[in-house]
């Protein structure tokens, strides 16, 4: 099969063919490799139930570093290694416990990542809540010594959630402080989801000098309403927590890179990856199993298909994007240090489903070019038809800030369901479909390809 | 809520906004109607766990004429009615059994929906095993006696995965006849189905006059890699099958039809539905369950939103969708007899996945109008971008036979995974996400409003 491909690309090569007609038979054998030999889906399937959840800093990360280094062995890159990165390990501790103390009725939540524990005994206290966080500067003294419950529902009437998280996502990352600046003694905030269930979601949150740091923890979307009812009926009520999260001393970890070398342009650099790290609950299956698995799938479909790169691809897992960002700041500091030509930047940490198209972050000539004559080659027969300006995602974005001549890519998935496994114990391989996940490994592919074979001709490119 | 939005509605109605923008303002208040306030996940769950598969003939399929009468007499409709239709009625009766008799290997198989069932004490004998029902062709008298088996394995490549159903259908369509022509006893074929698992796909299939009916059974793609393997290993092997299905006496059921009257034109009807019969294993679940149950909730959501329709909006859940098409002909044929203008056919029958766009059968102005007008208002906001000129859904392109000048939408949702539930025991609500059904609501409505709406704007329309 492999030499019949190989075969069939030289073929290509050699040919006549008109330049589209070339990029349309690439397309084709790039799908069909992905959906009958792709190995993301296999990957994924040891990554998340070998290694299982793995936040930075963790023994399960480490794992993940170094399984992935010996994965991306087995390719035929010139050059595997890791890259250092010291890391914040932030240890959830024993199982949060949460309860109504009259009734005891259970609470569903989940330490933020970065949270402080509660006392060793715990804290009892009375809850105040309000719906949104600016409600919180009308409080005066009234969650002074309390727990602050900020309860603002998801808004469910866009179609892609990634709206509706950031319309939330305040409640995450500043609300600890906004409470503590009120003199609450902790704080609790629905969970960023979109579903109705008793599964809360993490994620990270910040701390501000001179504010008290408060325990800070996330309650499922039941809970959530059990408690605000049971509010309505007691204002005066207490909620008990216990959580004993802290921060360990810094580990040293890594970022997992390979290099495929360019024949014509070594110098000049496309970078692809998601991040390695995860949150501590669920597998860390869409986040990011998929995108991490997905991108070095990518880069074995053009190596099978025999494909020869024109600009040095690099494949790079990021560590620490979940509390910290340290493994992209890091890339970014290298890369900026060896004065490297960062020309193209594809990321892939938005889930594994399936694949819908792509943001592109450049000028707007560049992003005219490459809709104008990317955009037909996916639209009809590939189902891929979002190719719109807009955002990297979060590590090349952080890097990128060194970088702003670098096209990126941001791989778009379907976002109906994502926030309803994000950041939870629900986020397992079993809610990855294989034919999803190739698909998108197919749109990878197919973009690096077009992006190594084309970039030239796209405007306003580094020269 | 209602009120509001209906104040909302007639603001809209009485101001001097650009059509393009009132449109929008349109599609945001259904979209948002739609995941906050939408039921047809609600009403689903009743008709897949309540009621069940729902064969055309079965008391289930009664169960859910009565019950879908019920449900759309709770809403304001003009007029709720059930159209007489006579359907054959195929009863699979006990539990398929086969196995390799050497071995006492189970092999996995439904029978055919109009298959003839086997003598009483089942049929065992050697099998011939081909990929493709072309190679039968060559087989002279290797066939006589023997079981058929064509093997011919999914294409995997298709992101469109109905492309890779229509490429192998002929062997569940044409295969029995096939194999009797060369003296077969019996059929067996691979089943279409894009998951490599051991659940065998059922469907539909044909006999032809002077030509013996033979039993024809699809084997799951496990099962039929295991007969594979075990008749290179021994080709005299033989096969065990054994299944009691028959046609019983034809059954008067039912299309279950509502209507909405126009305010304007109410002679002119647009027809939305789907088929309210299934096959009669798992539920129905995305076949059809949420066609029939989305198409309801797209015509409550305008109902709620205090929409008056310029044309009569007709709903039609179609009967015998899936062995015999015998409603569609048959609404074909009562709205032949009375004349009818039948401007606009919506269907929604291909799952409840997440909405990506409408095939559309229409002149080839009328698509680009479409292309041009409706395209922008859907594509970055609500994620539904694919508007192709396309076949209508199955039911309408039956009755459309006789109305050439009907425009026709068929709802596209994601393909990647319904070919992996299609016709089998695994087509149950669980498989359905509502954010994903929901989201296809919004789709329809939006469709829905924009046709009644802007009818008389699309070039080539009916005068």
């Amino acid at each position: 099969m492999k030499n019949k491909l190989v075969f069939l690309f030289s073929l290509l090569l050699s040919s006549n063919l008109g330049i589209a007609q070339q990029d349309s038979i690439m397309l084709d054998q790039i799908y069909r490799h992905s959906f009958y030999k792709g190995k993301a889906y296999d990957d994924l399937k040891i990554l998340t139930k070998e290694i299982g959840h793995r936040i930075a800093g963790s023994p399960q990360a480490d794992e993940a570093v170094k399984w992935s280094k010996s994965l991306m062995e087995t390719l035929p890159f010139d050059k595997v290694y890791l890259q250092d990165v010291a890391v914040p390990y932030w240890d959830r501790g024993e199982k949060e416990v949460s309860r109504i103390v009259d009734t005891e009725e259970s609470l569903s939540v989940l330490a933020l990542g970065g949270s402080v524990g509660t006392p060793k005994n715990g804290i009892t206290a009375e809850v105040v809540e309000v719906e949104y966080l600016a409600d919180l500067s009308k409080l005066g003294d009234a969650g002074r010594g309390k727990i602050v419950f900020v309860n603002k529902p998801w808004d469910e009437s866009h179609v892609d959630a990634f709206v509706a998280y950031s319309l939330n996502s305040s409640q995450r990352s500043r609300g600890p402080v906004e409470a503590a600046k009120r003199g609450a003694i902790a704080y609790l905030f629905r969970s960023l989801s979109s579903s109705i269930d008793d599964y809360p979601h993490t994620g990270g949150t910040r701390y501000a000098k001179d504010i008290d740091s408060i325990p800070a923890l996330a309650i499922s979307a039941i809970s959530a309403n059990k408690l605000s009812e049971a509010l309505k009926k007691n204002k005066n009520l207490k909620v008990y927590i216990k959580q004993n999260s802290q921060w360990k001393p810094k580990v040293n970890t890594h970022n997992v890179i390979a290099e495929w070398k360019g024949n014509i342009h070594p110098d000049k650099i496309i970078t692809i990856g998601g991040h390695i790290d995860s949150w501590d609950v669920g597998e860390g299956a869409h986040d990011n199993g998929t995108g991490t698995m997905g991108t070095l799938d990518a880069i074995r479909t053009l190596m099978a298909l025999g494909y020869k790169p024109k600009h040095t691809i690099r494949l790079v897992y990021y560590m620490n994007e979940e509390n910290g960002v340290h493994g992209a700041i890091q890339y970014g500091v290298e890369a900026q240090k060896n004065n490297e030509q960062q020309i193209v930047a594809i990321e892939s940490d938005a889930g594994g489903f399936a694949p819908r198209g792509f943001d592109i972050k450049a000028s707007q000539d560049a992003v005219s070019w490459v809709v104008n004559n990317w955009k037909p080659l996916f639209e009809q027969k590939y189902w891929v038809s979002r190719f719109l300006a807009g955002s990297p995602g979060v590590d090349s974005g952080v890097w990128g800030s060194k970088f702003p001549n670098t096209i990126m890519f941001n791989l778009r998935p379907d976002p109906h369901r994502y926030f309803d496994v994000h950041h939870t114990a629900k986020d397992v391989f079993e809610r990855v479909d294989r034919r999803e996940l190739q698909s998108g490994v197919g749109a990878l592919a197919s973009l690096l390809y077009l992006v190594d074979t084309h970039y030239e001709a796209i405007p306003n490119q580094i020269k």
